[in-house]
């Protein structure tokens, strides 16, 4: 099963991309004409998309594979749409991504020379090494020294993707993101929701609720948030 | 501000401790009567660890710092009870914790000689290096190759502390966590909440209900969840 997709009715079914057409302008881009686009393998899936204004793409069996990685879609997406320089690829996965948040990314490539701008969120965590299970070896520390365990608010912690967004130039997809001038994104750890396992998922109904983008307007109504009863 | 302690009400008010008062017995050690702790340099917290049965360690105000660590008030304790062999730092703020998770921990000390045992959680982080920001360097991988990027069900991951329990021989706390023979308890990720800012909050209240413990009997009513409203 693709992790990337499981939370959909069908299997490798849905991802997002957006892709903004751009044209190279002496050394930098300026974005022509952005377009949003849903990569699917499925009749229902691509009639929401339509419904909702998404044009779509529709993936061929040989990137529709569980084994399929989001790079040979969207190496399929750039061959069928020779027009198209930049591609933001935005997973579902992670629903508290605004426009600011690309908008700002963008222009990483756009007016700073990068190659390749995906999202990261900074993280406090303090990892040890791994030893076969059930053994007497030892542990040993790979980013502290517990004698002198640093407090978090002196310690930046580690960057580390969230999963929100990954942003490329045509010529970096064609070469299947080798070489490269990679740069990241930082967001704020409320906007940084990843939806991997179900333990994930009131995690994120919460977090949408407050910090979730909904268009210009605001809804009128209140979601439903799934109150999980005790077992 | 402590981050141990943030979210209680006094400042460095409270952590809990849990002291399992064993003796050596040849080379393992036999638990002879766990007794369990709170503590606090606060009137109120004292109040409510003895109507709930612990024992309180009133710390000593050098203890009782903003920049005062765990170490420093787990270190000032053993001085006062001398008849503690093996100290388990339970941290409030990891409210699902088991008890069988410190009986297994616990018996990696007392069982298979390990001086220390805290717990951790497998987290599947892509790291890259931090860089100046503003500026044109480009950032480097720490744990992957972009380029041939596991799927997670293919990489195991890394082991990170998640906060929840510390085990320590009293000859480790003595020496200052320095040397010693260090071994992790891996808790499954539904068990393992940290709070640490106040967006986690909302989480911990989610998983509480579904994963936390509430004693021998299950409680019979539900517990009131935190629904944040639209701003």
């Amino acid at each position: 099963m693709n992790p990337q997709v499981w939370a959909w009715p069908h299997k490798t079914g849905l991802h997002l991309c957006s892709l903004l057409v751009t044209k190279p302008e002496e050394s930098t881009y300026s974005v022509l004409s952005p377009s949003v686009w849903v990569s699917t393998d499925h009749d229902d899936i691509e009639k929401v998309a339509k419904a909702w204004g998404a044009q779509v793409h529709r993936r061929s069996p040989e990137v529709s594979k569980d084994s399929s990685s989001s790079l040979d879609t969207i190496q399929e997406f750039v061959r069928l749409n020779p027009e198209v320089d930049v591609i933001c690829h935005i997973q579902a996965t992670s629903p508290c991504l605004h426009p600011f948040h690309l908008k700002e990314a963008l222009e990483m490539i756009t007016k700073q020379g990068f190659t390749s701008v995906f999202s990261v969120v900074r993280e406090h965590h303090f990892r040890w090494q791994e030893v076969k299970k059930g053994g007497s070896v030892a542990t040993q520390p790979l980013n502290l020294d517990p004698s002198n365990r640093p407090r978090r608010q002196d310690w930046d912690g580690e960057l580390c993707e969230n999963g929100s967004f990954y942003i490329y130039t045509r010529a970096m997809i064609e070469r299947g993101l080798q070489g490269g001038k990679w740069a990241y994104y930082e967001m704020l750890p409320e906007y940084s929701v990843d939806i991997d396992v179900d333990i994930d998922w009131p995690v994120a109904e919460q977090r949408v609720l407050r910090f979730g983008y909904f268009g210009l307007d605001k809804p009128e109504v209140y979601f439903p948030v799934c109150v999980v009863p005790l077992q």
